[in-house]
Formats: C-alpha cells, structure tokens, sequence
C-alpha cells in the first residue's frame, strides 16, 4: 500500500452522490428514434447498427435482474480529475448487480486493449484510488483504436477475460472511436457492448445531450485558485501585469470559465478572434489600450488570461503557418542549409504571409522557420504565446509613449498552467458526476445496450435530482476533415459568442478591463459550507440558466 | 465594497485562535539580559538604547490597564500569506485595551512613512480583509528605511498622527531595519516605540528565538498542491520529466519542505551544493544518474525540485559570475560591439571561470555576457535553471546513450512557482498564527517595549498553548559584509545540513529517486478533518521533535 497524505486518506471515506434513480433498481425509459447532428444519410451509412436508436433515461425500478457479466475499461488520452470516480462508480455498479462481476483495467490506454495489457480491478485496489486525481490506477495513453486489425486483437483478450462490454473514458475522439468500435462488434455479432464516458478538461466535448465533460469543473477551479492568488499578488504589489496561458489547444472554455471565476482586466477568446478575424496586431493593441488606460489611472498592474490556441485561431497566422508547413516540406527546403532558412523561408512566402512572418518577433519568427515535428510540420505549440504578446504589447507601448499616449511603467511576468490541474483530486462535484457516470455505465451495459455515452443531465441540481441515461454516440456525430479525408465525428464544442457564458463575460470585461474586481476563489474545498465546496462552474450555472 | 468568492465570504467569518495567554489581561515576564548572536562589542555599540533588553513572554494577568495609543502598520518587502491576519490581531488587540485606540496603514510599504501616505483602518475596512491572503489592505514596497532623512520625515507624520508605535511586517532586511529605526527614535528620544513581526515565505528567518516566518506554511502548502498535482499527472501519462523551479533565492527552506510534502524523485538544495562544492556538471550528472536508473526499470517519468537560487550557490558559476561582473564593468568592455562581446569575454575570463563559462549551453552564456541590470550586474535571475537543468541532462543522456549507459526515452517539462503561492489565503496555522503574533505586538506595546520582535513559540502545540512574548532584535544580529561594508543585519538562516528536516530528506532521498513514492497533499483545506486542516510544515515539525 502506498503512502498517503492526510487529504488522501481522509478524502478517501467520502461517498460519493448518486441520482435518486441509480440509488435502487432502475428500469429504463426509451425515448424516440434519434438522428446525428449533421450528414444524417452518411452517418446512417456508415453506422448502420448503431444508429438511429433511442435516448434512454433511468427511473426507479422494481428490482434489478441478478446479472454476471465482466467489464473492461481503459482511459483514453489526457488526465482528467474524477477518471479514478468513474472506474470506482462502474466497480460499485457492476458488484451492486452481482459481487461475482468482475471489473478488468487495461493498461495505459487504448493500446492495453490491443496489445493484452490489463489487471482486475479488487476491492483493495479500488479503494486505494477513491475520490483521487490522476488516472495512474491503471494508466492512460493516445493511441487511437481505428483499424479493424486493432478491434481484431481487441476480441480475443475481451473474449478471453469473458468481457460483455467495455467502458472507454476519453474526449471527443475517443468516444467516436468507442462507437466505431461498437459498431463494428455489433457488425461482426460479437456480444461485446461499448460504452463511452465524456472526459476532458478542455470542456470541448458537450452539446445538447451532454452537459459537461467532467474534470473540467476541478481543472478550472484548480487554475481560478492560482490566478485568484497571482490577482492578489499583482494587486498587492502593483508593478506588474501577469499574462497566464490556460491549457486547451482547440476551444477557449477554460479561459473563459476562470475568467467569470476571476475577473481579470483581460481574456482572450480565440473563438471570438477567429470571428472577428483580428490579427496579432489587433490582439496586441488591445492589450496595450487597457495597459494604457490602467496606466493612466495609476495602475501599472493586472493580469491577462490566454487560451492556449490562440495562435491558431488568428486567421493571418493560421494561413501563415499553413504555407510555411508546405514552403518546408520540399525536398529542396529541406536541403536549405539552417543559417539560410529564414532568407528561403522568407523569399518563398506569398505577399501577405510575408507580411505577417515579418511582424512576429525576431526569436518567434525563426523558431517557426527551425523547429519543426517528426512530420515536418511547423511546432506551434512550442510558441509562448504569453511571452510573444507580453513583449509585443511592451514594444507597443514604447510607440504609444514616444506619442504620448502612455505613460507608464510597464513590466510582464509570464506562467502557463495545465499540468497543475489535470490531477487535481476532484471536486465534490467531479467526485459526484464522475461515480454517477461509471455507475450508470454500469445500468445501461446491464440494459444491454452498446454505442451509448453514458450521460448525467441537471448537474446544477443537487446530485439526487441528476438525470440519468444514455445518449445514442451516433447522434452527436456529423462528417469533418480529418487529414483531407471526411470523418465520421463527434463535433467538437467551441465557445459560442452567442451562448450566456461568454455574453456575461462580454457583458462585464469593459468594467473588469479598468476597475480591479478580481474575485478570489481560494482552493477547492471538499468540507464546508455547501455553497463553497458544491458548486460547479459558472459556464454550466450560466448555460443552465 | 468589493465582490468576494464564496470562499471569502465563508472564511471571512473564520476567528483565529489566541494563545491561552493573550485571551485576557496580561502579565509580562522579563528574563535576562540578551547578547547578540556574534559581534557583541560592535552590536552593543551600534545600538546602545536597545541592546542588552530581556527576552520577555506574556502570562495571564489580573487586568489590562485601560491605555489609549494610536498605532501604525508597514507591510515590507514580497507578499507572504497571513499579512492581513497580523493587521486584524494587532487591530483587535489595541482595540481590546481601548475601543478608541486607532490604527492607521502607511502606503505600499516603508515609502508610505517617508512620503506621508496612509489610511485609517476602519472596522469596516479591516472586516474585508480578515483571512485573505495578499498585503492589499495597505499595499507592500521594498523602499529600505536606512537613512536619518526617512527618520525624520516619518517622525512628523508619526507625531501628527498621535502614534506611539510602529509595527513594521517584514523579512530579515526589514527587521533590522525596524531595529535601527528603534534605536535611533530612542536615542532621540522620541517616544515612538517600533516592533516587528517575522514574515517571509522564504523560511529563512528563523533562529533559537524564531520558530518560523509567517507565510511559509501557507506557500509550501500551495507549491505542495501543485507539485503533487503534477507528481500525479507524471505518474499516470508516464512520458515526461518535470523540472519544477520554487522561488526563494537565498535559501532551499521552500524546495525542502515541499520535498518533504510531495516526495520528488529529485530534491536539490542549495546549502548542499555550496557545502560539497558541487560543479554544474556534478548537478547534471546526478540527475543524469537517475534518470537512467529510472529508465532502467521502465519508469521514463519523474519530478525534479530546483530551488531559485541554486545557480549562485555553485561556487564555480559564482567565481565566474563574479569575474564576469569585474570584466564587463570596465569603460572598454562597454564600447564592444554587442556582437564582438562574447569573444571579448572569453579572452578577458581567467582560465577556471573560463572553462565553466565555455561549458554552459550557447544562450546561456550568451544571457550571461550579454544582458545587464540597471546597475551593470549580470542578471542571474533571468536565467531560466530549471531550463538550463533540463537541457544539460538531455545532453548528458545523449552521451551515456552513445556509451550504452542509457536507455530510454527523455523528454521534460518545465514549471516555476512563486506567485502562486505568495498571496493564497492562509492556511488555518497560518491565519492563527499571524493573528497572534499582531495581537502579541499589541500587548508588546502596551508594554512600552521597542525594538522588538513579536515573537510567538511552541507552534507545533494547539494554538491554546502557545507561548506569547517578544525578542529584542539586537539579540538575532551580527556584523556582515554588505556592498563592501560591515552592517548589523539578523543572520539569514540557511537549510542546516545538519538539521533534522534536511537529515530526513538525506536519509530518504535515495528511495525517493527510484521508487514512485509522490504524495499528494491536495488544496488547502480551512474545514474538515483537524489533521488535514490544522497541521503546519514538516520542516517544523521535525524541528521541533
């Protein structure tokens, strides 16, 4: 047995909630046919024994059938806070129906499945990782489960271990790849049912069905912690203002929750830049007009919350970097000795990406013409964003002065949180949602249905209220660009300009830009006032409104 | 009034405990004269008002008298958790003795005594800061208060407002700096008494009369959080090294104890590498060792904690540091040309520091020649170790792979932590502790003492048995070398590699490096279980054993 902190072994006790429907027998409740988002005859096509089928809720039943079935589960891609809760809800699920049921973990992600990794799950195993961060219980990795050969080797560790239905904890990817996998067992008639779990910090992956992906209420409490504390600091300090990069390459949601948690003088949304298509110098200017209005008012300080894939999302930079990716791939630049590859780099860029190449800072501009991937490609998430705009926006701002239009000092100090939250013991609301989601895994793998997302609704209700049921995967999917080829996927949610959550924000940024309002919210609380330990984000109040 | 979290809101109700003594009408019990710590004859004639003075504790009394006296408060220096709670402890203990005792606050720091600059501390204003982190209250500044001008200047303000005394919050520099305030307001015989309080997150203040700095526990707490989030995060994705630098540059107090709290693979203190007379190369090969040790059963993954200030205690970068300072600050060193200038610094550096130098990687050489403080210094604070670490190690493997030494897979990530941790809202040790000490400043004036710490001991016992008294300054000091100069400074207190918190840490170290042992002492808990929620450091406690 591991050693333990004294937050581990007190929070191990914690029991977890459920909804009042999981709490006895279920019986469940089908709903009408269901269609995907998008693309309905392709998707239909191409999930023909998977799609269609209806939404199912749980209500209280009569008495569960005494069902003897063996379970797998593995955990796809990132750590997400709460994964530990799931595997313990679907442990407690599967022996609430039969203590002979057995509960078999396969190791370090999808490629356990495939290359025959696994352990059982015990009891003293289990109750070594209640209520914990991290996914280490059995591991998580990336690889992806796309090709038959894979699902192929899959069967026969599944069929070895007398498997019924396999769990698959992962994002949006994952879980399409969980409903190809159930589509093609269903297919082949092979018995065995999968079952998805909706996880990711990033907050990316929700839509009508879904609410929240869960982790992402612990992660985002974790980083508001932090940029509470650095608001306080700079506040008490006043010298210097503090660009923060948030994790979460392809949708701003952290940001903007820890922006409503916080408020900040500045949040970027890359949606919101994409929209209005700005460029850098946009961005930038920005910036340096609220450095500059501060100023003028005797603050030299604030702070500034960045999404990871801001850069990306500037539409200047992206075709930048989407030409560079092709002027680089030739065998004659890859010939180009180094100290030239800039002079090449530049002489073979159309007009106006040369314009923008030439605008980034000296040290940006070569690492993009340098560094590139194992594929060639340009390595945007080697930029550091926070440094790029904290030293564009001080080069601005000595423009501003030698005008007169800042007087000022003006001095940056840079972090970038991501791993500091992904492991975060879960919050009482992760702790909650994620046992109840593994615990109605284990209903609707006894209801004997496969391509389902396991799915908890009303989640800013208290947990005995909580909806539960499944949601047909096909139904979130549509056809994307995947690689130059269209892709059965599930649609990844951006932030909406449209949606409460980022009207609030929108609503207030003005006043936040100018007064110092930051809020404090102090570190995650698991005793205590309800009102301080129990609430979920304020994306989710906002969108629940 | 400000909008608050749910968590400022709650703990803002929160009462700090008071040693029994100070719960009602005190007694003062003076012991025997003091000598200071070193350089006797120098100190005693440096400060003869205020040396010599009686350690003194407080025991319950009959009855306080009933005295009226005006107060004022300096936040000094970085911002430590609990300043707000010394300020509302120091506020309710003047208003304990007479409800029209007032305090006032002087304004970003030392600065605000010399400029004029302060508020009153209303009840409604303190009532909005009980229990939170930051020095917002009043603000924080590192003006030093050395010169008889600033006496002078602070004296008439000191005088229009009605104050008997000034209770200085600072580190080491502050303190000694609130002694030669002391001493010099006694020997004008002014009546103003000045006292000051123990704070810094660093540790490094603390001695036989001092237990601990406040803010400490509250910071290590905080770093601890995140170290053992990431520790989590390593464990479960099993592919990344993460270098994780905490501030503090003139001690490893915060690097130890959260080696302590979190168990790292790799803990590098300081106050070793100065005493072993460690080289940059031995650091990267010790690493380096492990590392491959790690990889050899598999594990490619581990955490590595870097104090801030480890570069300036190796002596070989210190020797070069030195000459580099020397050779860059003559006339002809400063007409080269920025290009010529790295050329210019190899053939100016002695054959040693010549050696070290070509032996750092290319930018950080190139930092080190070529960027500059205002005051023409090179600017190690700039240099990023924790980077530097990394790096080195990567080249260090490449080389023993080469050799077959090595097998495995290297790939890191880098963190910093000091922000973060300075403005969190105290910890419950830290909120009781920090109030008692500015209530105990209180009663020290009440007293009619001066050039004093407040000083609160036996703090690893229920804050009810606290021992409550004060230290008189001169008692910690010594003569040391500072700008070329012999000053009377308190000695800095630096890890003791004979002490138990580092004696721990040496005899676990080693299967610390190869087994996975991470602890995760999650967020700061102000509720719940007491052994959660109420203990203080490590480092404390097996001080204390």
């Amino acid at each position: 047995m591991a050693v333990k902190s004294n937050l581990q072994k007190a929070r191990a006790g914690y029991q977890p909630k459920l909804p009042k429907a999981l709490q006895g027998p279920v019986k469940v409740i089908e709903g009408e046919k269901t269609q995907s988002v998008g693309d309905q005859t392709e998707i239909n096509g191409l999930f023909p024994n998977t799609y269609g089928m209806p939404v199912v809720e749980f209500a209280q039943g009569e008495k569960n059938e005494s069902v003897q079935f063996n379970i797998g589960v593995i955990l796809s891609g990132g750590q997400a806070p709460g994964g530990h809760n799931v595997i313990s809800g679907l442990y407690d699920g599967i022996k609430s129906l039969n203590p002979n049921n057995k509960l078999y973990g396969f190791l370090m992600g999808p490629g356990g499945l495939v290359d025959h990794k696994y352990i059982e799950i015990t009891s003293e195993l289990m109750d070594e990782y209640r209520n914990t961060g991290g996914f280490d219980i059995i591991g998580s990795g990336r690889t992806k489960l796309e090709e038959v050969d894979q699902f192929e080797k899959g069967i026969v560790i599944l069929r070895k271990l007398g498997i019924k239905a396999l769990v698959i904890i992962g994002g949006d990817d994952s879980n399409t790849n969980a409903c190809v996998l159930a589509e093609y067992y269903a297919a082949k008639n092979y018995g065995v049912q999968v079952i998805g779990c909706p996880k990711t910090i990033d907050g990316d992956l929700k839509n009508e069905q879904i609410e929240a992906s869960f982790g992402f209420d612990t992660a985002c409490k974790t980083y508001s912690e932090l940029i509470g504390n650095i608001g306080r600091d700079c506040n008490s300090a006043r010298k210097y203002w503090h660009f923060i990069k948030l994790m979460g390459r392809s949708a701003s949601h952290i940001a903007l929750e820890c922006a409503l948690q916080t408020q900040p003088n500045v949040c970027l949304i890359s949606e919101e830049v994409a929209a209005k298509e700005q460029s850098l110098d946009d961005i930038v200017s920005y910036i340096a007009g609220i450095v500059a209005a501060r100023a003028g008012q005797g603050d030299n300080f604030g702070t500034v919350l960045i999404p990871e894939g801001l850069i990306e999302f500037i539409p200047a930079i992206k075709k930048l970097i989407a030409e560079l990716n092709d002027v680089l791939a030739t065998d004659e630049a890859k010939a180009v000795a180094r100290e030239d590859q800039i002079e090449y780099v530049k002489a073979h860029l159309c007009k106006a990406n040369l314009a923008t190449f030439s605008s980034l800072p000296a040290d940006v501009a070569s690492q993009l013409a340098l560094d590139r991937d194992p594929h060639g490609n340009v390595q945007v998430s080697l930029i550091e964003t926070e440094k790029l705009l904290s030293k564009m926006v001080a080069a601005k701002l000595a423009g501003m002065k030698k005008e007169g239009k800042y007087v000022g000092k003006f001095a940056a100090q840079h972090h970038f949180f991501g791993y500091e939250g992904r492991c975060a013991a879960p919050s009482n609301f992760d702790a909650d949602y994620c046992y109840s989601l593994g615990f109605n895994a284990s209903r609707l793998i006894a209801a004997g249905k496969t391509g389902y997302m396991s799915v908890i609704r009303n989640t800013t209700a208290p947990a005995s209220e909580w909806i539960a049921g499944g949601v047909p995967i096909t139904m979130m999917m549509n056809l994307e660009k995947r690689a130059g080829k269209m892709k059965p996927v599930i649609r990844k949610a951006l932030v909406e300009l449209e949606g409460k959550p980022f009207k609030f924000f929108a609503a207030h940024r003005e006043e936040w830009a100018l007064s110092t309002s930051y809020l404090y919210p102090g570190s995650i609380q698991y005793w205590g006032p309800s009102e301080v330990c129990d609430q979920t984000t304020k994306t989710l109040q906002l969108e629940q409104e």
